[in-house]
């Protein structure tokens, strides 16, 4: 797997988790993140916020692969996250797919696995806005 | 505000987010984390991920607040959260409340302040196992 | 409790599942639902579904508090809730309230109570859009 | 389509919207409910608590595919549902699909098509209990 360069600066919150992008196309995205110590809970398996975050970025780069950013701009309003399994090693990857590409509010389906396994499972939900300050 | 002290060996993703419990009690718990570059999303905010890592953190205080670690022990089902208002600098603060402590399955419920303003609120669900991993 | 009458024609899936506002002011409303043999599951007792679709117009009822329904219109992004306990008898009521009105999106917190047991709690997203086409 | 008998009472609820199972096999369902105006809100499309009604419905079904409903019983500890588009006709449908079948706890995918399009998606989750009481 390749590591992808975005469209916007590297976030400092992925650099600090380990989290790369491997595949960005036509509405959907694959991120990756290993793990390691640092991002673990007391019961030694990745803190869910983790995954979270694994997850949510992916669904955020699924949307960049659709939305010109130099027009336009979109945040998280919600997500929730059903986890299935505890991760406890190996890297770990989000595929994420835009449900539907809409005006003002996308949904997005993200799956994260550990190797085979799946281990969690979100939707998410993106507003999408002009991007007027940049204007 | 004092950092108190938990029956648990501090998780790594706390001190890799610099969270800390600041109140713990009769199912209740505020933690804070404070805004560091190193957690923020392309736009400069504070990464939802992060944001969510405070809140499912408090949500688990607060039931330690209730269970015995030593009998049982528990896991996230599942959480949504839902962002308001973004974040950009402070420190932020998760305040989570049990909102019924079943025997097996327990909801909880989280809010998410910077300074006055509430930036995230969500509900997640916990399973209660018995500690028989560790007997 | 009095029951309130409403600025639109009234629901017919609300007249099919004796729904009422009983309150409604300034971001917050209360709706009822009575207990029904025909609104229960397997189990003889009352159905998620009437009890999100109850939790939901309580949640639309509050924002109609808020929004003037001849320049706006809003619709359901999306909606979680956590059944906390079975219901089977009584009144079913819901106490709703707008958690924050934005321009685009707004979010809205639901408890369902069946007497003084508190029996699900939900988190929903709304969409305030223009009423182009009515204009 | 036919119709398929289910190993319980039909629940009065789905009487009263007219759901019915059109199939039900091995952690699958797939069940239908047709537009009537009874069950639409003020703007005259599906309410969106009939369309939740018939996803909670069809996780219910795909579980009970897996589950010996003489040995066990399951509940819906909590469910979100995103709305993507409206509903004003047609046949709908809900397929639904277990993700993983634990020992307690069952996270359930539906999707809810009106024709060929995705109107609503949603992740719930069960509680699966052994069933004491019948005992």
């Amino acid at each position: 797997m390749v590591k992808l360069d975005m469209p916007f600066p590297n976030p400092p919150f992925w650099d600090l988790l380990g989290i790369e992008v491997t595949e960005m196309n036509d509405g959907r995205a694959t991120l990756t993140m290993p793990f390691d110590r640092k991002i673990t809970q007391p019961y030694g398996i990745v803190h869910g916020g983790a995954l979270f975050t694994l997850a949510d970025s992916a669904a955020a780069v699924a949307l960049v692969s659709l939305v010109d950013l130099h027009e336009k701009r979109f945040l998280t309003v919600e997500m929730k996250i059903n986890y299935l399994a505890p991760v406890s090693g190996g890297i770990i990857e989000a595929r994420a797919r835009v449900i539907k590409l809409g005006r003002t509010i996308s949904p997005v389906d993200v799956e994260v696995f550990a190797g085979e396994i799946l281990v969690a499972k979100a939707i998410s939900t993106y507003i999408i806005l002009k991007n007027d300050k940049k204007s």
